[in-house]
């Protein structure tokens, strides 16, 4: 710990060339929902492969085999990185997870600068990947070759994980890491850097994602459409009892009506209650952000439990109705309302698919339709939750009370990033969200983009967590 | 009347040519709503006033304007054909209405036959238009061509009033009636076979058809939408106050529930009353022909009551919401419900309007939602009723019992032909649909047909009907 001002320093000497570093892999276009640019993500990940070489890893690609398009074709996927710096016994293991492919761009949809091009403005780096997710790669990369420069040996060992598929489902990684099993048996923790901070001024560690259910609820009433004039008032419509079964799901508040959901909450410890209210969101902000019309708790903890530690239900839509603007006079014979929850713990994907088909089965019996009804669940997904007060939150906590002079918020998010879970279950080890993004880095929008603040303190923040984790 | 059986005979003997008469019509591509065949509809036009002139008819096109695309192109409408047969004021004066434009069709649709070539198949004559709307209004030119060939006078006036745009709303038919309303003034009755049997075997005659309300329900809760796993939880959503509203529109079993609608139905003669149990409708055979999975209910008198004199209130979709395949994880930020009204005697479309409104914002109110809510009602249409016993009727009642040795029933029509209502109010004369195709003719599907033998019959009905107006 004692060269950890020598490494802020070189940081700060040397940000325009990790900024540079960083303009070099965003010019690399991996789009990985474009076939087209599926080279470019190969590509990127060879650019990776050879960063972490250069500086010393032993690296090796994964190969993660084909992706099948929906036109038949079949395309390579782009090979993970797997880098490992040390193998020291003695020493703690850290594996390192992010990716390198991003989200479409095109400068029409938006953009002030292209995105493929990192530009400069007013502190703010523009350009696609900036912030999600080549900017912490690149931040640890930095960090490495800081502390390869001052010749300061890794206080720990790091194994990385990097791979180019995560914008389109991760497609194939989970694969991967079980095939590679052997390779990341020996990690101590965990430490994912793909999400972002609550505000834009305190930087926070997130210790928990919700987990999701998403159901399909058919209903059949007629073997073609039907003309509302000719046919209304003949049979049941289906999308009459699909509305009536989906106005029954939650109240206008939020309040989920499905028996046996709010039982399966985890109970609130006085640690997590407490805190809420340290945590820097304004609710007013929130509301002006999302230009709602209403919220459903004015209460700043309540809203944040609303949407981090407590279930939530959403509907989506129905497919098979009407949905172009304008009128048509159709009696649809077939609909399929789509709802989703969002689970915590204890809940499973499993017992909630059994609370809810039950649920809907009981109202169909009560609705008496002569239609046919039909509940389908997708693949569902666990929530996660970590232990916040465990040694590698506490290292995190540490870093950036180094870095920014105060204590991180200790947050949640109410989405999923399911490598998370995948990674504490393979690895058997804890796992850390740690941003350095602000909340309005518009990832995944147009003029995504990373302040350079955050850029250089992340860096940072991961020098210190190495060595806080080393203690 | 004692020259009926000659007239019968001819047509029979002169059949053939008939049908080569609506091969030559059917080959005119009158898309009237494809721009490209606006050429072909105006020739369509021009074909049908030449046979009527050729008949000896004083013949006129009316210009009806020009049509405004969405493009911002403008395209000429085709004139409708004004034909004037006779002005004896000792007689009565009988308005024909028909149209010979017709929808689209291409043999890639699943055509068994080119659509544009008449083709006689088992007695059937398949091609576009050959029973909406051409092979009626060439059944007239057939009886007019049979009169002219046996030098018998015609026992009435009659005025043709033929469009081209009938598939496509009509656009321009209204002004162009009004624009000549002192050309119609005179009409004593009018005559519109543009619909067809309630089933395959017995004719009918039309005498009501439903008026339609059309209502769009907007209810937004963000100014764009949101992610359910980051946001769900915070906000009421739109669709879940949407899918309240409408699931309390109508019953499982197609009761209305909106106040006062009930109240303004029309009350049930005895004289209608009596007509349905008559009516050769199978219950069993339109189950099977809709596919439907249950009816509302299964006694025929109450269903054809249901689809014909009493309203109905039939949801058709959502604007806004996911309505693609698969799942999406979107809050809609503003979604569109959309529902119609058909409505009867004596509902007005402003009265509903007021009923509809005042009950959806009591709703509203019950809600206490913080979203915003706005009801608009689309173009309404009144319903027609005609005296099923006046002479009109009668004199159909009379041909059709000549040529078929059967009382037709007398039918409505669940849905609205505007037009209808449009020359009723015009001429201030009795309208009678006297449909000549079957129920199974396919109209504005693939492919549609007449039935030869409902083709030559139909003449004869025509005929019979022109000498007993005249009684």
């Amino acid at each position: 710990m004692e060269n950890i001002d020598a490494v802020f320093k070189s940081i700060d000497e040397h940000q325009d060339e990790f900024i540079d570093l960083l303009r070099e892999s965003v010019a690399i276009r991996s789009v990985s929902a474009d076939p087209a640019r599926r080279g470019d993500c190969i590509r990127m990940s060879e650019w990776a492969r050879d960063q972490l070489r250069t500086l010393g890893a032993e690296t090796s690609f994964w190969d993660l085999g084909k992706q099948q398009l929906q036109s038949g074709e079949e395309l390579p996927l782009p090979p993970a990185v797997f880098g490992v710096y040390g193998r020291d016994k003695s020493k703690k293991t850290l594996l390192i997870y992010g990716h390198l492919d991003v989200q479409p761009a095109e400068k029409e949809d938006g953009w002030n600068t292209d995105p493929f091009e990192l530009t400069e403005i007013d502190g703010k780096l523009f350009g696609r990947g900036s912030t999600d997710d080549k900017g912490p790669v690149i931040a640890w990369i930095a960090v490495l070759k800081v502390l390869k420069n001052l010749g300061i040996e890794l206080p720990i060992n790091i194994k990385f994980v990097l791979e180019c598929m995560e914008e389109s489902s991760s497609e194939g990684l989970e694969k991967g890491l079980e095939d590679n099993i052997d390779k990341i048996s020996d990690v101590t923790y965990s430490c994912i850097s793909d999400n972002y901070w609550l505000g834009r001024n305190k930087p926070c560690l997130t210790y928990g994602l919700r987990g999701i259910c998403y159901y399909f609820v058919e209903i059949s009433c007629a073997r073609q459409d039907l003309h509302s004039g000719i046919n209304g008032g003949s049979v049941p419509e289906a999308l009459n009892d699909l509305m009536w079964i989906m106005s029954q799901l939650v109240t206008v508040d939020g309040q989920i009506l499905i028996p046996g959901i709010a039982e399966r909450v985890a109970p609130l410890t006085k640690d997590e209650d407490d805190l809420y209210d340290k945590i820097d969101f304004c609710v007013d902000t929130f509301k002006q952000e999302t230009g709602s019309h209403g919220l459903i708790s004015d209460s700043k903890k309540n809203l944040l439990m609303n949407r981090w530690r407590y279930p939530s239900l959403s509907l989506h839509g129905v497919e098979g109705a009407f949905s172009q603007p304008g009128a048509k006079t159709v009696i649809p014979a077939k609909v399929i309302g789509k709802f989703s929850l969002r689970i915590v713990p204890h809940m499973t994907p499993e017992a909630t698919d059994k609370l809810v088909t039950s649920y809907l089965d009981s109202l169909w019996a009560k609705r008496k339709s002569p239609n046919t009804f039909k509940i389908t669940s997708g693949h569902g997904g666990m929530p996660w939750v970590a232990d916040f007060r465990d040694a590698n939150f506490s290292a995190g906590s540490r870093a950036i009370e180094r870095v920014y002079g105060m204590t991180p918020d200790f947050t949640r998010e109410g989405g999923s990033i399911p490598v998370t879970l995948t990674i504490q279950d393979l690895t058997k080890s804890p796992v850390m969200l740690l941003p350095i993004g602000a909340s309005d880095d518009m990832a995944h929008s147009q003029n995504e983009k990373i302040n350079r603040e955050n850029f250089v303190k992340g860096m940072k923040v991961l020098a210190a967590y190495l060595f806080e984790l080393a203690v």
